[in-house]
């Protein structure tokens, strides 16, 4: 079907339920970062293929709302869809909530799968639409009653992760959400987010690119746990161990009945941002919304889980030393590409034995493009990759020990003292966050500043955060901690994130440099337990872009100590060339 | 009367009224900091004189809650009274509604005085007792009732603050306030704190120690403007002039009737952290809570209040600076104790020809005393102060430009390395912030990283904020910013606010240093607006206490820079023999 037929018929199917307008969002019912084919009804509906943005159709009008990622891509994708493209975020450009409330008139009924949507989201937009008295019809998935050949919701097989990697048992993790549940006077606790339901139950899959999850829903209660997940997935083993744990395995669609059945007077927890709208309905008891325990808990990595990450990156760090090293070889000689040179990486990195897949779409700027933050190259439209310029690469890799996310820029000849000026800039920065000693507690806005600073005084800044959190064979995407101007949640012991400043310059070449920290007890004082971080992530920092003068002797003295360990971790495993390389790029400043 | 006599009377009433527990707390109907007598009623029943505490009388029971700074005070005061003390913020010590919660039974009726809690209190308090079905009584005054010689209302002269000093006429202020209650789509707004009062009308008064306000409520409409205060205390000028601006007089007391005629379809705008629930009750129309117009356009100076605070600054610091000499002269010749040296300070404050009175009690203290943080000298207890030991003076003052607020440690003899090593690393915090560079908007809290980053790597903190809003001839203390862990509020252009990092070393001595900053614009790039601080607090910061070799570079011309400065501006106004002193104390390091 063309997109113009897509919209008539759903248009028709839209009047015969009364409804006016009809949102088709990106997500899918567990609020995922990544969405299985099964869930791309936003793609399907409008043809445009970019990961994020809303649909929007009204009975004669549809918009789709996109970010600057992907504007060039959404208008050639939507030429003659009958779609009108809107800039997110452009000056004067509506969100699509006004868009509707101009759009709509008074008592209209506004219409989506209340599966795709979190409480929280249509809670907002209930809000929003609540002047013109707009009401919510969200029973019903209109767009899947018309999609025809639809990919069903992925099968593939999940696998249990061992005590060895994981660090704690099932049991021992249930427990400790249940004495969570009790302090919150809550019976019940409904869990839908895909990384917390495979951090509780120690279980890894492939359903969805990157996120090695398993699609489920899990139900706690003070004597029982529920999983929801096809049982197809599960081998006997699995579901022996499951037995041993006191999990019971229902199918998938069972939870929405299941939570129907419940008794009146009992009370569950949700989350209102990671639980959908339709879970919710389907709660035929008390609800209460809170945070999601198994956020807080699955945040703070245990000591099998850290050395497991340690681990992780001497697997990556070989992998990405040797493709730099590589790269620094070929490039003039054979011919390479932003898309090829990734490919290449990907190789690399497979060789590694616990390596599970990527932990996103690579993104390699050359030049000009590394100043392009969202960039990815694709094979038809990637940069030839030539001598002279630098280089930007951040890309990861899955691992049954550890999720790894590094960002190294360097040169491929002709270094210009701007290049040199930025890039040192950002490395103080870097440096500065890593280095930082701080009370238990403190806030991630409080340690943003570290990273910030050096660029601040010369009047610069960048656009972006500056960590995130990052799980264990999870999401390289999690909370609840984050590094950023906003962020008033606390980094505490045993908590991964990001460190990654950068600076982009239009048109000439972008900067970042990341590492993954893990916060660290350094010492209890009168004064209170103060911490530090621990950097795992194991490459040299390009030498010829430093421009030493600007570094203070602490920085140095930092830098210094970690290509040390750079060195020391990684030369068993490289090949003597490479091995010969980051002696030389790791000697003391 | 006794405690005990007046709590019996009180028990009485409140059994005649049906009300099982009565709240007395230490606020007026304004939320005001610093109280006038006559609403000193948690004083008055309790015996307990100290400015913070709560007072909850149960039929049988009755307790006081206050904080460190007040127990030693508060046991002494209350013994024999039937009231106990609760230590708040103490291991293992509920706070009141904890006690409530215990002590009430099902259904009670819990009261208190309406006018003396704000909004936000009220919501608070009714929420926490909600579990126990508890409701609240306070629409009489209890207190008041049975308060036998209760000093009135004050009924100080009001002055009309010359524009020549407040740079923005007072149409001018209530057409800004008109167009932020369009914004805000609200027809009315009720003003009840009293600096926002003095701030909109161009009016300072004597009604409070310390804070120079005038007691009043005001409401603003789209048309018209009503100030509702005690004629007597303005004079005919004052008068003439208000009927100028088109404000209307109206007797204080008349407040709550005039709001119970409002037309039943208009919205009023009140700050629920501002407003006191009698005033909520009595409004007979729409309430939108929302934050105070005033608070955000009175924290941003005009370029006349700027020029005020530095011309104040200069008067103060002569002041200040001819005490620290006259003090190191005599210390040890004549008999000085901490308190008699404030008095003294005070003294030399009076001298100045715009000095207006003290803008808080003086915190001086010697040795030991100067690790209390709130530490607050008494004739009969105040330590002797002796040559040796270094004393620590947090003291500010009110003049007709601006508002004052300094703090400087020095030496009285036999300084130690430790003390040396302590005050630099405060001092190090304290410059770093001082001369930091940020973007327009930077929160409270990433600034606060600076001042603390030298004092985490050595693993030490200190347990207060950094810094507090000033206002120009007003609080001392004022919102909305502030420089904290916590604090999400952005510093703005023209906001003026402490910097005052500390140590304390109980038992041996305290050190604190604190300059009032003004953020200022320094340059907008392609990457935003850029802001730093101008220091206009002026006093040499003691050189002898420094340990040069714990600041870098950047510190030394800072404090190198700032030093010549007070030199220059300071000079002029002192005694040759002063002036000579300074001379040396603010040479380059």
């Amino acid at each position: 079907m063309e997109t113009k037929v897509k919209l008539k018929v759903l248009r028709e199917l839209m009047q015969q339920k009364g409804i006016n307008a009809w949102i088709v969002p990106s997500g899918d019912p567990h609020q995922s970062e990544y969405v299985a084919d099964h869930w791309k009804a936003r793609a399907w509906i409008s043809g445009f293929s970019g990961s994020a943005g809303v649909c929007v159709i009204t009975s004669d009008k549809a918009g789709l709302w996109t970010d600057s990622r992907y504007w060039l891509q959404a208008a050639s994708e939507l030429e003659d869809s009958g779609i009108e493209l809107f800039k997110m975020f452009s000056p004067g450009v509506p969100d699509y909530q006004t868009w509707l409330l101009d759009e709509l008139s008074d008592g209209a009924v506004l219409g989506f799968d209340g599966s795709l949507l979190s409480v929280r989201e249509v809670t907002a937009i209930s809000k929003r639409l609540s002047s013109k008295n707009i009401s919510l019809s969200y029973g019903e998935d209109l767009t899947g009653m018309i999609w025809q050949d639809r990919p069903a919701i992925p099968q593939e097989p999940a696998m249990m992760l061992a005590e060895e990697y994981a660090g704690e048992s099932v049991t021992s993790k249930i427990e400790r959400v249940r004495t969570e549940m009790q302090k919150n006077l809550v019976d019940y606790h409904v869990i839908s987010a895909l990384d917390e339901i495979a951090w509780l139950f120690n279980i890894r899959g492939k359903d969805v690119k990157y996120n090695p999850v398993v699609i489920s829903n899990a139900f706690l209660s003070k004597d029982g746990v529920n999983l929801f997940v096809n049982k197809t997935k599960l081998n006997d083993e699995l579901i022996a161990f499951m037995k041993t744990c006191g999990v019971t395995i229902f199918h998938y669609e069972d939870i929405l009945g299941y939570l129907a059945g419940l008794e009146a007077d009992k009370k569950v927890l949700i989350d209102p941002g990671k639980v959908s709208q339709k879970i919710k309905d389907a709660i035929n008891c008390q609800v209460q919304e809170g945070k999601s325990i198994v956020t807080y808990l699955k945040a703070i990595k245990n000591q099998v889980e850290q050395e497991g990450i340690r681990q992780a990156h001497i697997q990556d760090g070989a992998a990405l030393v040797s493709w730099i090293f590589w790269m620094k070889q070929q490039v003039g000689k054979i011919e390479l590409d932003e898309y090829t040179a990734g490919e290449k990486l990907g190789e690399f990195r497979a060789e590694g034995d616990k390596f599970q897949g990527l932990s996103f779409t690579p993104i390699i700027g050359f030049r000009g493009n590394g100043a392009i933050v969202h960039y990815s190259a694709k094979p038809d439209t990637a940069r030839k990759i030539e001598p002279g310029g630098i280089l930007l690469v951040d890309s990861g890799g899955q691992y049954l020990n550890g999720t790894t996310d590094v960002t190294r820029t360097f040169s491929l000849g002709n270094i210009t003292e701007e290049e040199r000026y930025y890039f040192t800039l950002v490395l103080a920065g870097h440096i500065d966050l890593a280095r930082a000693v701080f009370p238990k507690g403190t806030s991630g806005a409080m340690l943003d500043a570290y990273t910030r600073t050096p660029l601040w005084r010369e009047k610069k800044n960048y656009g972006h955060g500056t960590g995130h959190g990052v799980g264990h064979f999870l999401g390289v995407h999690e909370g609840p901690q984050n590094i950023s101007p906003k962020s008033i949640y606390p980094i505490l012991p045993g908590s991964v994130t990001t460190d990654e400043p950068g600076m982009y310059l239009e048109g000439k070449f972008g900067i970042r440099t990341e590492n993954i920290l893990i916060c660290q007890t350094l010492e209890t004082t009168e004064y209170g337990e103060f911490c530090c971080f621990e950097t795992v992530t194991l490459c040299p920092i390009s030498r010829e872009l430093i421009n030493k003068d600007m570094l203070t002797s602490e920085q140095i003295a930092w830098l210094d100590n970690y290509h040390a360990m750079v060195f020391e971790k990684l030369s068993p495993l490289l090949e003597p060339d490479v091995t010969e390389w980051i002696r030389k790029e790791t000697l003391p400043l």
